[in-house]
């Protein structure tokens, strides 16, 4: 199989569960929204490291928010849904509260889990908090220096996927970083995934496990450049860098369809010789998504 | 005294001293250099509730690099070396090592408190990684897919100061919020400092306590126009919105010149009617920056 | 009739007839798209003295592009055909022809009226130059040192309308210029209309004719809040700036949305006080477009 | 001669002498003074088929600006000075004047040459334009919708240099793309020289003259990669994109500057071979830049 000339390679990606919650950023311009959404999903590549992994959903114009004005929507997630609370409380307070003008909806407001994160940040409002009924939500208003702060009372979460994948395999890094900045921005347009690394783009593939007992992953060394005179490349000898695009989503269907937007679209990218994905035989998740069925 | 029109209140600004380390980010390109730095500083507006305080402190360009190519200078703080340790090792391993194209050298390299960040991160190379000489700072090369991954072998830190302030008062929301963004525009471009806070302004001044006991810091309800009919707000008739720039800095120099940066510019502002700053009666910080000092 | 509280004058925007041809530009890279995009409607504010007025309709993803790459829809607006064509010879050869990875295919294929702008520029190509049949459509495939330059043989044009508009009065500047970047963001999502004026606000309205008899506009008196003492402004007192957001679109219905979408927009911004229209007594255009209807 | 491992070939960029004004543009915020900037210098490319060329200098912080603002440094230029009035009268007058929130300065307060710019365009006042004296400058006062709009008396313009220029050969076009990219960033923040092509960066590289008579300039033949077939491309087998940078420049010093800033930058990407320059026999201009000796 192949795209644009571009070969697909008959593999899977493999995935694993995770919790999710969608929160809605709204705030009196655009550009307000996304200072907000960037400091509330920075630090939040990966939960090896991370306190959450989080990113940008996607912008969204004020007919899809509740306040109808300019918003961004995020996605915040955790392998379980105590953490996911613990998560949007500090991220929603110290991120969102803090932000000028903005407000924070649920963005999953018919879930069936719920956080009561609204009701827990009415405290900083010292006594002066007020529940209120605004275009149909349950929201707080906590009074600030600039105006009241709007924050809904509950946020919904679901069960979600996180790792959804594939690899770029490019002529040169610059070929193969043009190539995935393009799908990222595919898949950025598209709703329920995130790309939760920096600029949606992952330069440190790993595999699972490491000659140092003490780390769970380590870097892919098969597919590692540098190491072709030692032996360890596997690499075909034109491919010289590999960048590797992580998505997470609501549902199998979303990130099926974000891998196959964003696949396409490396693929119109001159450079760009063979897309792949990434797999662990089963010990890192219980989800796959085969190139071949996805790009049907 | 006034700027421009502008009253400057005769008070001071309360700051409290913390740890920070400088870490300069480098990439193929600046746009690159960014979007590891706005990932490995997000989730850092206050140590109240995020695991750091960070921040851009601005773009560089080659001549000012190691490599000679364009960087961006980020700096995490927090109230301990332990936790800044632990900041640095997460949020470079997980945010810079993660990012296309980039390296990671510290920004501090005379200082004499010192973390072996590269010497820890390097085992992600699972034995194939090489420590070198380059630029004349000792690093670690690590493999990766896209090429090797340079980082330096240890970061400096320093004793620094957070929470340098000033408080921008306006006829309404829009007048003080670009006056806000202005005066963080300014400051962006010094050295030294950085407005850990979402886009760089705070929409949530607080006090110290609140009638809720588990609550360390409230909103700043005196500041609070909504609370104008409890009798509860203390501002002038004519100031409907009040933002606030914090600023964290190596020195008081350094802060005393960014606060005096970032009020010139906010009193450029049509629609700015006084400046002020937080402070504590102590309860916070034991540097004070009065604004009639600062700004002569 | 209010929206959100603010006034909404019953009044009408008074527009003129006009020729445009959309452009589709393609890139490597929606980065690239937009530099080349802008470059080409640049110096494009009026045709009062521009050589033609032009502006980006709205950016658009490889799902609706002839060769799949990400796109940017741009409109070029003459008072005749003639015109016309020469702006679109120029603006596309010096402008797109020279910008990196590129393509320009008509955004017009269906329209009735045809400019071989494709079919003159080839020349460049110094007898190199191919025709194709690319996507369904007939190109000319120019080389370049960078690879072919792609460019449609014809580009359609049709009959449009210049000059719908709305005017935002704030309180002051920083409100009523951040209502302006809000609806021009509202509007920037849309199909079928630009607004040409500089980040699609324009500050110096204007009326017909001028004391000076060799003007044909001059600036809007009656709207001049620094000409208060001199007993020609009659806005209200609390209203202390006013910016005009104009449009160019390829009908009525496209004029009406975009009015609708913008205002509503604006009026979610606090400190603004009354929406208001610019007409002319007839003496500038034909179409009438009263603020009452197009907000129904 | 070789830099990071690039070879720089031995030969010169051609350059012409042209006149050029700068002009200071200040605004509210540095984003405004970029629009107004954007607008007035865009269809600038070449004077060739545009009626002038012009481009973003650099950005300059409130210390650096008369009225203490931030402000946007544009250069405008044309092949004699009668043109070259009437670009400034234009472009000021149809993107700056309408601009929200700027302000024209004089960029070249103490040029000899001057042009009454702001004198003619007071008139759009309708007589209630007022001169004034403001931060040492003689300027008119002109009422608008927003405010008054101030604008220099009188701009300043010299002779410089146009076609200051060097070419980067890469081995695939993202590449050679990239390195432009970072080479116009390294430019963007230097003095006194403008990269005036879309982005700043030229993908149709020209020789003077072709086939066809009423042509000037075609598609420089012996740089197509397309045309290896023909045996008209003189390329190195493994070169297959070049990208051109234009610069135009105050003084030999200011182009010099820049070209070796330019290079040393385009140099540390990943995928580049070589730099050589455009140069055609003095069929195109007076001044020769020879790269070995710019970059000494």
């Amino acid at each position: 199989m192949d795209i644009n000339g571009v070969q697909i390679e008959d593999t899977f990606a493999e995935a694993f569960p995770i919790k999710m919650a969608r929160v809605q950023i709204t705030a009196a311009t655009e550009r307000w929204a996304l200072e907000a959404a960037r400091e509330a999903t920075g630090f939040g590549t990966s939960v090896i490291g991370c306190p959450a992994e989080a990113g940008i959903e996607r912008v969204v114009g004020g007919e899809e928010t509740p306040d109808g004005r300019p918003g961004v929507n995020i996605m915040i997630c955790n392998m379980g849904y105590k953490n996911l609370e613990t998560s949007l409380l500090f991220r929603l307070g110290q991120c969102v509260l803090t932000a000028p003008t903005t407000a924070a909806w649920s963005g999953m407001p018919d879930a069936e889990k719920k956080f009561d994160t609204g009701k827990k940040l009415k405290f900083f409002g010292d006594g002066y908090e007020k529940q209120a009924q605004m275009y149909g939500r349950t929201v707080w208003k906590i009074p600030l220096m600039s105006g009241d702060f709007v924050i809904e009372e509950s946020f919904g979460a679901v069960d979600g996927i996180a790792g959804g994948n594939f690899l770029i395999m490019g002529q040169n890094q610059m070929a193969a970083l043009t190539a995935a900045e393009v799908a990222v921005n595919a898949i950025s347009k598209l709703k329920g995934t995130i790309t939760p690394f920096p600029g949606g783009v992952v330069s440190s593939g790993s595999k699972v496990g490491s000659k140092y007992k003490f780390l769970k992953a380590s870097t892919n060394t098969a597919f590692c450049t540098s190491l072709r005179e030692d032996g360890v490349c596997t690499l075909a000898e034109d491919v010289s860098a590999v960048y590797e695009i992580v998505i997470n989503g609501v549902s199998k269907e979303a990130i099926s369809t974000a891998m196959k937007a964003g696949i396409n679209a490396a693929c119109r990218v001159p450079g760009i010789l063979k897309i792949t994905a990434a797999n662990y035989e089963g010990k890192l998740g219980t989800h796959q998504f085969p190139l071949h069925v996805v790009l049907e």
